[in-house]
């Protein structure tokens, strides 16, 4: 079973990879591209007792994963 | 409208991030995580003509976000 973590940086917090995308797209003419913010999403494969992985995911992705001072999370399981 | 952009290491090449991260997990004891692969999310806001807009979100995740030798990416509207 393969769940996604996504990761990214708070609303509250600057992106500056997301800035230098969106300048870019606005250079190369894209006009209607307003704000782009990047993350990341980790795809992590997990076995066993479902209810535990998800526990072991929630940690991991929590701990370890994204950095709570600034970014925000999000676990997505497939059957959701 | 905010559109995501995902790309992801395709399924053949080496994600070392993914690896490192796996084996980092595993050596902490979270013995039920399996393989693990890192990818980017981009979160952009468009607006004006919803149909020019996927054409060139499409485009630009192709040509820009992307590396297509060795990335693949899906676009995911928020009506879909």
């Amino acid at each position: 079973m393969t769940a996604r973590v996504y990761v990214s940086p708070k609303k509250t917090v600057l992106d500056p990879q997301g800035q230098t995308i969106r300048a870019a797209l606005q250079g190369r003419g894209y006009a209607s591209v307003g704000n782009v913010r990047q993350g990341k999403v980790f795809e992590v494969e997990v076995s066993g007792d479902p209810a535990q992985a998800r526990k072991d995911l929630e940690e991991i992705a929590r701990t370890i994963l994204a950095n709570p001072v600034i970014e925000e999370y999000r676990v997505e399981w497939p059957e959701n």
